[in-house]
């Protein structure tokens, strides 16, 4: 793998889990409940890079709520550490037993109770993947607007426990702003049923905040009440040329005011990443007649059927009047359209083609980040003369992937031996900005030492006490997130 | 005042604060900081409608974050309880020193720090008045989108710390959802700077979330770094007859598609409420020329120049082909407009005038308002033969006011002295429903216990185990929102 050079996880030892409470774990499930096959379990062990890899004397599959407060309630009982798992699709190692705990899969809990149109909401299980709620909601003619490239595996469970982004959030935020209510049980077992559907309700301290992203250190989540939203019948998509990052973000300002905060995608691709991907990718072909250093994949849409051309070509010829943009392309059939967002999401890929490369998934106020992308590309050059900064992504959040590529003809190998010192030197930079070390993908066992350099002691003191308060065996993912020994 | 007959507090047995810490805490803050003359605090020991007085040996007005974090140590160390105080607008309570706390206003603390046009964020301290932010932001050609009816003297730190709600709801979510970042005092005097300005940042507990809503009593809320928008140029507006509610929430989901969820109200009136206003409100005319025994104040509204009018008039036109619709009137001028919104905005006011009422802030999921309308209106009817049912509001949060007007011809008091037993049999079908008793004005003292008739034990459990978390001396206003003893 590319990244492999990484920070690795190493084992110490394993917890001792005596077999009279995997008995009676299994016992509270039931035989379609469980598994001790290897070949069952095996590929619940390894999360997709292969970065990390667990190991369990048991995989727990329960179907219901009822069996998830038993089997929490026994591990408490019996002191015995438990990692939840949803579609087995996280990046910093958070659903992985790396110490041998007990595995438990919500994939069984899989059931869409409701889709509701007049309400705007759905109430779903933890287990549902997330591209069937997306469908669910599709069927019934309106839309989810949650989605990332592992859709067709990841689940709602793993999305809320993380906090998931993807590419909707310019539009509608991350999944914790979709969420209207949650179920969940303690780590005692009790379950703490919040699952509202209410869009006002002030009584209290909102519970909920508190799962949603905690990656499963702090209870299960069972089953959420999520927010609907009317479908998508209009898409604008422009690709825009421009001198620098300076420029897209007053590009930024002007197209949000133009189309009245109705845009949906504003992705800044460098010029050598469009170049990697004319090299390396089928079918692409470069939009605009010459290059520029810098480019804006730029999207509106509505869902209502009205004219959101006339005001984005507007402010686009203006722009162009007024010397923001050098060129742009401008989308005028569903073809051309996928052909421009091919442009952007072959990057990663193309990527590959250029050898080793070091990646961060970064956010800073969207303000900073010219002199954050300046400051940034020189600090890791420095390093490392001949690197080619490849960075895109996200603009119109603020979150940047901080990519680098080996500088051409140099190891692979040798480049990738100093991932953790060009982390350090990037992350210390994003700290100083503002920033965030990990924008979408959470801090699970990879970050969650990195992250302590970073956070006051407050924050980190804050942080243990709520796991002690909710979690006060920390049999709950325990080690994950933030540890409190 | 027409409301008297709701729950009062009485006062127990006040704390006794030594002089010593009296001394340490004005030689804090200095002469500026402080008053203990008593016309200077009277202001700050009513609410402001007169339901709750309370009484303090000192008013503090910290000027700096520094300043708040030695007044909370030493209130720690002596056990000295404080009530914070934004603009003393809220209606359950929770700013009032009802037990001789010491009263702590953020009033001085009104910097704003930053307005950032590229970013649309802004920073402000928490004694910054509402009115002077929406200010700031439209100075710089920007939008602030929370609007409350005391917006001319309401703080944003109370707006935080009751998640205040308002007019703009249903299309830019209650205050929590408008804020990125936040600077909180804990209890101890330790500062937890949150103050981030980032759209995505997943490393951790999202800490902020728990000092949102919670009354100040986990912490004191100093700072925060809020969302900004652009500025809504375009609003249309329409008075629609409907048969029932029923037909209106069919009604708000077309007028959602037609709009891509551009709706920014949606509010419910009752025909009485329009004869109570057509009756006593000056300057005020049937829009329609045939009675409706319902109706809906629809607008809509972009921040770009799109033509919102025809797709809005087009799903108008539908529905009164349906018969969704029986009549409508939409608004062609600014005055129309106006006009429109002083019979919603009146209300209220009118209700004044047919004697005494109960109210109920209350809200239900969307789906379910036409039944709990009909079922509570029967229950309230049977207890009190005659009652004159008034409700209306925000239908498109589902949240009601959920009113009645004294039976014609009856005594006041004796209605009034029911409004235990109403208030009861409301909240209890409210919560058959799944539904909020506090929709939007908190708990604070008002309705600290009735909402354990409500809440699981699991919910208190939790409450209770965060308030010992942050706050373990409970110096931080005690005894509101949760009880810990």
């Amino acid at each position: 793998m590319i990244d492999c050079g990484a920070p690795q996880h190493h084992r110490t030892a394993d917890m001792e889990i005596d077999p009279s409470t995997i008995a009676r774990l299994k016992s509270t499930v039931g035989q379609k409940g469980f598994s001790e096959d290897a070949n069952v379990i095996a590929p619940h062990l390894v999360e997709w890079r292969s970065k990390y890899q667990g190991h369990t004397p048991l995989l727990l599959q329960p179907g219901t709520r009822a069996e998830v407060s038993s089997i929490l309630r026994i591990c408490n009982e019996t002191l015995t550490p438990i990692v939840p798992q949803g579609g087995n699709t996280g990046l910093v190692g958070g659903q992985i037993p790396l110490e041998g705990e007990i595995l438990l899969s919500l994939e069984r809990m899989r059931a869409i109770r409701k889709i509701d149109a007049a309400d705007m909401s759905a109430t779903v299980e933890a287990g549902v993947v997330l591209s069937q709620l997306q469908g669910a909601a599709e069927d019934a003619g309106i839309y989810f607007p949650l989605s990332l490239a592992s859709e067709g595996s990841c689940t709602i469970g793993g999305n809320l426990s993380t906090n998931a982004g993807g590419v909707n959030v310019l539009r509608y935020g991350s999944t914790r702003s979709l969420v209207l209510g949650l179920e969940v049980v303690l780590a005692d077992g009790r379950v703490l049923d919040l699952l509202r559907n209410l869009h006002k309700d002030n009584t209290g301290y909102d519970l909920k905040q508190l799962f949603i992203g905690a990656e499963g250190t702090l209870g299960v989540i069972t089953a959420a009440t999520l927010k609907l939203f009317p479908k998508t019948v209009i898409r604008e998509t422009v690709f825009v040329a421009v001198r620098n990052p300076a420029d897209a973000i007053k590009l930024l300002t002007r197209m949000q005011e133009a189309t009245g905060g109705l845009l949906s995608a504003f992705e800044l691709i460098p010029r050598i990443g469009l170049e990697f991907v004319l090299a390396h990718i089928a079918r692409t072909s470069d939009p605009l007649a010459s290059p520029s250093p810098w480019y804006v994949l730029v999207e509106a849409a509505s869902a209502a059927p009205i004219n959101l051309k006339e005001p984005l070509e507007a402010a686009l010829a203006q722009s162009i009047a007024d010397g923001l943009v050098t060129d742009a392309a401008v989308a005028n059939t569903e073809a051309q359209r996928a052909a421009l967002w091919r442009l952007r999401e072959s990057l990663s890929e193309a990527q590959k083609f250029e050898g080793a490369s070091i990646k961060h998934d970064v956010s800073v106020p969207i303000a900073k980040i010219p002199e954050f992308l300046d400051r940034g590309i020189k600090a890791v050059a420095a390093r490392v003369p001949g690197v080619r900064p490849v960075p895109f992504g996200h603009l119109g959040d603020g979150n940047i992937h901080f990519n680098f590529s080996v500088p051409k003809g140099a190891s692979d190998s040798a480049f990738l031996a100093r991932w953790t010192e060009i982390s350090r030197a990037v992350h210390d930079l994003v700290h100083e900005f503002g920033g965030s070390i990990s924008a979408e993908h959470g801090l699970g066992i990879m970050k969650r030492d990195e992250i302590r350099r970073y956070k006051s002691a407050e924050e980190i003191d804050i942080m243990r006490a709520l796991k002690r308060t909710f979690d006060p065996n920390n049999i709950l993912n325990p080690g994950k997130v933030v540890t409190v020994e």
